[in-house]
């Protein structure tokens, strides 16, 4: 830290994305990916597009933004696309919390949340997750302020259903409810059919997980048009041009090839139910998956040491440290031979090879 | 505005980036673009990396920034890059600016500076230019806090010679210093230099201008490395991978054609010389440039009828309304076809056509 460094920063904590270690090759499955390589429609989009880069991208991400609404069925100024989905949440904490409205949020799930709250410098509220590892609905419903549920939630793969996460909206017309549907296309029900009748819900979703763009940077955010005015306010004030020409083209490209989305999700979604059964079989504990990865824990099984081992062999999956989910490891579904290179990795370990 | 924006925002008016119309065709002069494609390893270095963009991208950012590094002879762990240059301007104020540290930066600048203080709720002093439009070097080196200078300045495009910026830096030891160079390729003489010697010296450049990569959006910092630690605390407490996977490709592509970009360096100050003097046969005062546009005036020509009857011709240039520079418009140096029309429309103008 130099002495530069505003003393209203103390105490701040980055976030800590996995690890993208070099020095050999990982069967990885540490950072939700996924196995398959975008659409062949992203890859004849960029190529088209890299001549004109000396020219600035659209600020208004206007052809990305209208294959989203279009995709789903809303209208154009109620959609705002970032440089990843961690950009819109960012611009949704700058734009409704404050003193007077709190960003909540659970003790368990996207780490990144109490860092966006801490670098915006507003007060937090954090409900613990039920004894099962679900989400404390009650106690949502309860408390005042800007809610955000990852749902499903991360890391544990578990997801409320529609009539839930309305209730959750309902209960809070004076403010903002983000839900954060990063791997809601794996098996979960998007809330953003409830956009029309909730001028308070926004909901964000990615590019990174069932689109195989992460690498591309991007994710959008769909609500009632006066929420999406307030986030393009934030968004002209820190980057007008958030989403470079070739991530526009990409994912306008990526949301017309439909049939490729949906023939990838249902390989990552079999390939899930393939790996819990046979975690099961191994006695492993597995919470209810709705994600392209799964949370499981094994009695008699140190969480960090099936972690250090796993990576040992070559097979990386993301352990967290925090002393309710430290005995869990989260592992990403990729295609069957990962998952299999996986399983008889994990078998070795118990057997004490 | 929705009735859930904080309270906290008031008075928030965001950045109005250059127009995009796309009602017709336009000899486009108005956003400082370059008129040349980026280099063709860029096309070559894109296409290859579109089938990886399932993964993420480096959040470290390795191969861009060591490749900006060997560029300019320092170290990889001074160098920092961003969603555009903006992005690393909106880190600097968010690290460095409170209370006890403003935002100082002239009346006539970039236009986003106070758009940063206010979105990071920092307070601002600003000093105006001179009567000839230079920077005020005594009154910077005078006033305390975090200062911004952008050298060559924009829109007047007068650039400071290397010693008086040095004079600015050595005059703010307990405060940083940006020295935002977005433009510097064009005649001006880079800051980097002296990283070295001053701990509170942050240098930002951009890939936007003479690299031809606007819509790639690539900018970076050079600095000291606990400046840049700093930054990158920032970074990873908004937005981890920043930079996406094609556009760090880019940008190192970018950086490994240096006589690709020598050669469009070369045309453009050509281009603008030849501007410069077309003009001012024409009777404009034309304020000395080093950037890769022009900014100019004439007597008895009001600017804004000038910007509207050159839009109406199909020329777009950029007006500003604020009251020390109406007058002007800025024109960015395009090829030489493109300032031919610029000059040969403004000569109708002039004649009453």
């Amino acid at each position: 830290m130099s002495k530069f460094f505003s003393k209203k920063h103390g105490g701040l904590v980055a976030y800590t994305p996995g690890e993208q270690p070099k020095d050999r090759g990982y069967v990885k499955l540490n950072t939700n990916e996924s196995p398959f390589p975008p659409s062949p429609f992203v890859s004849a989009a960029v190529q088209a597009g890299a001549n004109g880069l000396n020219l600035y991208c659209d600020p208004e991400n206007t052809r990305v933004n209208t294959a989203i609404a279009n995709y789903y069925g809303v209208q154009k100024n109620q959609v705002i696309t970032g440089n990843g989905s961690d950009e819109i949440l960012n611009y949704a904490v700058c734009a409704f919390c404050d003193d007077t409205s709190p960003l909540v949020f659970a003790d368990i799930t996207y780490g990144f949340y109490p860092v966006f709250a801490k670098i915006n410098a507003v007060p937090t509220k954090i409900i613990p997750l039920k004894e099962d590892f679900s989400i404390d609905v009650e106690a949502f419903c309860a408390e005042q302020g800007t809610v955000v549920i990852a749902n499903p939630n991360a890391p544990t793969g578990i997801c409320l259903s529609l009539e839930t996460i309305e209730k959750i909206v309902a209960a809070h017309k004076n403010s903002v409810v983000i839900i954060d549907e990063a791997y809601v296309d794996f098996g979960g029900e998007s809330a953003v059919k409830l956009v029309e009748k909730y001028e308070n819900l926004l909901v964000v979703q990615t590019f990174s997980k069932s689109r195989s763009l992460a690498g591309g940077r991007l994710g959008f955010g769909i609500a009632n048009e006066k929420i999406i005015a307030d986030l393009n306010t934030v968004k002209y004030s820190l980057n007008p041009y958030n989403v470079n020409t070739l991530t526009q083209l990409a994912g306008e490209a990526s949301m017309q090839d439909k049939g490729y989305f949906e023939k990838n999700v249902a390989t990552v979604i079999a390939n899930r139910e393939y790996t819990v059964a046979k975690l099961e079989e191994m006695g492993f504990e597995v919470l209810p998956s709705k994600a392209n990865f799964v949370f499981a824990r094994k009695s008699g099984l140190d969480g960090g040491e099936w972690y250090v081992r796993l990576k040992e062999k070559g097979v990386l999956v993301r352990h967290f440290t925090s002393e309710r989910i430290k005995d869990f490891n989260r592992v990403t579904i990729g295609t069957k031979e990962q998952m299999d290179a996986f399983l008889k990795a994990t078998k070795e370990i118990l057997q004490g090879e």
